[in-house]
């Protein structure tokens, strides 16, 4: 059951496995019995690769933040640029990606000034750019470039990143934590996924290597597993305890991927959670990391919406402060936390820039991360910079603080505001139930759909997520994320939408999704 | 014989491979019969993941130019700053890497300054920016941001990378080979490395797969054949004919690997050479491209030294131009062509930008390629329009061509120079010979040791050419990569020099690098 709905989910390489499928071969069998690639019968046979001879991890890889959807609505988009008027609707509004400044969110100013001058050194000392950028800025600037030897910022770093940035940031994760973080542990990467890419590549040797995994699930996780040739061990976060983490299902799943013959290495916690938005409590916290020492798993913190709680009663805390405020310290538990800049208040995806914090491992294994990191040589210097920045953003005193300070609050403000406008709309639909955004940039409403609506989505060979996602694109040009590609209980249909339109789009956002849904469940109704 | 000598590349690993192979285990043996990881013994056993329980192809994976021997050379350099006076020489000077500007190499000013403007485009339209930066500079940040939907450089772009720069770098493209080029074929990527590593991960389904690789070769190749589990399948160049590429030599050695029962997927060319210099003949090219598409193999072609040619009876023709100058189009052969920001005269290696042009695959094959950069959304904006910028340089008639021009031909001519005085100093040495750098950054002289000095190597346990580069750090402070980190015909040994310290500091080098190797030959003599 579960299969034949992931199924539809369904773009080319889909319908190849769904044939490959039909045909009762798993890909295993069906690929492992191929012969060289140049006696196989393929669609292109001019070109030496195809569908059937390329490695088959990568088709089994699914990413649907930019899947089938996605590629439609830009594709509307080109309709609307040539043909405007020829849709219902003025503008494409993508809330399926995290991905704020693509929506008219600002960057911050001060960590702009300072990527700039470093970028252009130069004028740091021309009087033209004291009119320019803030004293700070300009000071910030000289500090960092005496962190990097001979100030060449055109240079590859450390393997690991500048030393002098990683000091920052391990000393902004003390900060955070009340506990030490040695610049040792840190690796600057370009945004998290590569980080998550590399963890994952050091644990899994075959499928017969598992990694826990929340479901609903950021799909980052499953293509990496996918792509390293692994097991996804689902664990399903409770939906009517606000997504809800429990230990006992976690023990059953370990279990039950046991008895498979899986080994499960790692356990991945997404903290506040994508798609679902729930911030764990420090109790559930502690549970957890009580669990992964005694089955002696990795704990992979994905802790990259750290700077996005947006309710009073929860608060952020990092699984490393957690667990040494437990008293486990290096020799008990192994535990790699990501962060991004491309999160949080700042919002900076396209500087790709983040860092892993690797403690609990040996030496020798520590080196493997390191030579792994070296072949590609390092991360890029502004998003290391950047990442040095965010983890030290300025202080009382400073001269851009005040301004930095009501940039920062006016934009977590406001996704608050704009989270709870959107949690009340989805909940004012018939149908539909949305639990609390309490921190990151999503909502994921559950569709209670009509069965008229389900045999419809069957008959157009669709999730009927997904048909609901399309139908939604195709009334109101808003782009939402149909919840198979998360992965969900199956039976039930979700969707992920950002909450970062615009402050001033919401109002439209709200009126046209509730007329489209209106329209829906009206045709539809049972 | 090979393997014995290789294995002496050295670390701890290879240690560790080492004792696992006296136990005469192969890696699949000894690692398919472990229990699962909370059963094995390790040297650290309160955490789970040990050398014993990761991938084995990490393990596996070597990556020389960021090896043993620059982790020494960082120790040198902190006993340096600590303790000074404590080593015969006063500064390690990195010769193991192409990293121009980390010796001292200037950024290309127009370069910087429309990355300045694009992080900080807040500034465009003030009066100060007027005096700060080059009219054009200015022109081009507003003409990128226009092309960058509501010019979010903070914003993830495009999986392939923002098309209005993806348009730049095929018009560039166009311009260099006088053939058409399709934005839709370029991924724009964190420099070239990731690039590699998706079409190793693409080609790659088992270690039945192999991969055509020059020997010598960048290690970048070994290791990312290494990760993705496939073969090397060497090729070895003819250092007699001055690097030369032989047909005979690929078809003998594809031979010799499908009698194996390895399936060979695919040519890696790169041209000019790394470590070996040579600029590939055109007559040469169009026998590769023949040899690629009668064999049915996927041309792998490096060309990220496209603008480093130095002698004046070669030029660099990409293999694009070859192709469609032989009359091959998309339908006859499939070419991936890498370039990076990171070498040329512009030498950006810290901004990690680059792209490679796919041609020649079919559209369900590409679609996948889409998938797989889409996991992790785009590369770096900053490296985006870095790429875009180095093949679309200033124009005559431009605020800035002159002074482009001039940094531009300075770099260049005065990496000839240090090409050319190096390749003689080395020449006139006792038992060494070099052939000439007709291109990229490097030199890879032959050494002819004394049977002494490989029996003093191989009484400490490493490869003679190892030894020798360890002995010139001691000694001088220059850091070069043994040949053996790159491979090497068995029994020759080498090693690699970049082409990059300053011009004022090669007098130096070439009497300290002189000094030791006198001492060298004197204390080893037969």
């Amino acid at each position: 059951m579960y299969f034949t709905m992931w199924r539809f989910v369904a773009d080319r390489s889909k319908n190849f496995i769904a044939s490959l499928t039909r045909r009762s071969l798993s890909f295993e069998q069906r690929f492992s019995s191929l012969p060289d690639s140049s006696s196989v019968m393929s669609s292109t046979p001019s070109t030496p690769v195809t569908l059937e001879t390329i490695n088959p991890k990568v088709l089994k890889c699914e990413y649907a933040v930019r899947g089938e959807i996605v590629t439609h609505a830009q594709l509307l988009q080109q309709e609307l640029q040539t043909k405007p008027g020829s849709h219902p609707f003025d503008e494409i509004l993508y809330c399926n990606i995290g991905n704020p400044q693509s929506l008219g969110q600002q960057p911050i100013t001060f960590f702009r000034e300072v990527l700039a001058l470093c970028d252009h050194p130069n004028i740091l000392d021309k009087s033209e750019t004291q009119g320019l950028f803030s004293a700070d800025a300009i000071e910030r600037a000289w500090g960092i470039l005496d962190q990097i030897p001979g100030r060449a910022t055109g240079a590859y770093s450390h393997s690991q990143g500048i030393k002098g940035l990683r000091d920052s940031v391990a000393a902004g994760i003390a900060a955070r934590d009340g506990f030490p973080a040695d610049p040792n542990d840190i690796f600057l990467t370009d945004g998290a996924s590569p980080a998550v890419h590399m963890m994952m590549q050091l644990l899994i040797r075959s499928e017969k290597d598992g990694i826990l995994c929340p479901i609903p699930q950021y799909p980052l996780y499953s293509a990496s597993i996918a792509l390293h040739g692994g097991t996804l061990v689902p664990y399903y976060l409770d939906e009517a305890t606000g997504w809800g983490l429990e230990i006992s299902e976690l023990k059953q799943q370990l279990e039950d991927a046991n008895s498979k013959g899986i080994t499960v290495r790692s356990l991945v916690v997404i903290n506040p959670g994508n798609p679902t938005g729930q911030v764990l409590a420090e109790d559930n916290q502690r549970e957890i990391v009580e669990f992964c020492k005694k089955e002696g798993l990795v704990l992979l913190a994905d802790e990259v919406y750290q700077e996005n709680v947006y309710v009073t009663d929860k608060k952020f805390h990092s699984f490393k402060k957690i667990s040494r405020s437990m008293g486990y310290g290096e020799e008990d538990i192994s535990l790699v936390s990501f962060q991004s800049v491309s999160k949080g208040y700042y919002g900076e995806c396209g500087k790709r820039g983040g860092y892993m914090e690797v403690t609990g491992f040996g030496a020798d294994v520590r080196e493997q991360i390191y030579k792994v990191a070296s072949v590609n040589l390092c991360s890029n210097i502004s998003g290391q910079i950047l990442a040095s920045l965010v983890m030290n953003p300025p202080k009382v005193g400073d001269e851009s603080f005040e301004s930095y300070s009501a940039e920062k609050d006016g934009i977590l403000s406001s996704l608050a505001r704009r989270a709870k406008t959107l949690e009340d709309a989805f909940n004012s639909l018939e149908g539909v139930t949305c639990n609390k955004t309490e921190g990151a940039m999503y909502l994921f409403p559950c569709l209670h759909l009509p069965r008229k609506a389900i045999e419809a989505a069957e008959a157009a060979k669709t999730a009927p997520d997904a048909f609901y996602a399309r139908r939604l694109l195709d009334a109101t040009g808003i782009v939402v994320v149909p919840g198979s590609g998360f992965r969900q209980v199956p039976g039930t249909w979700h969707f992920r939408c950002t909450i970062l339109p615009q402050e001033d789009k919401i109002p439209a956002v709200v009126s046209r999704l509730t007329a489209f849904h209106q329209g829906f469940m009206a045709e539809f109704h049972d």
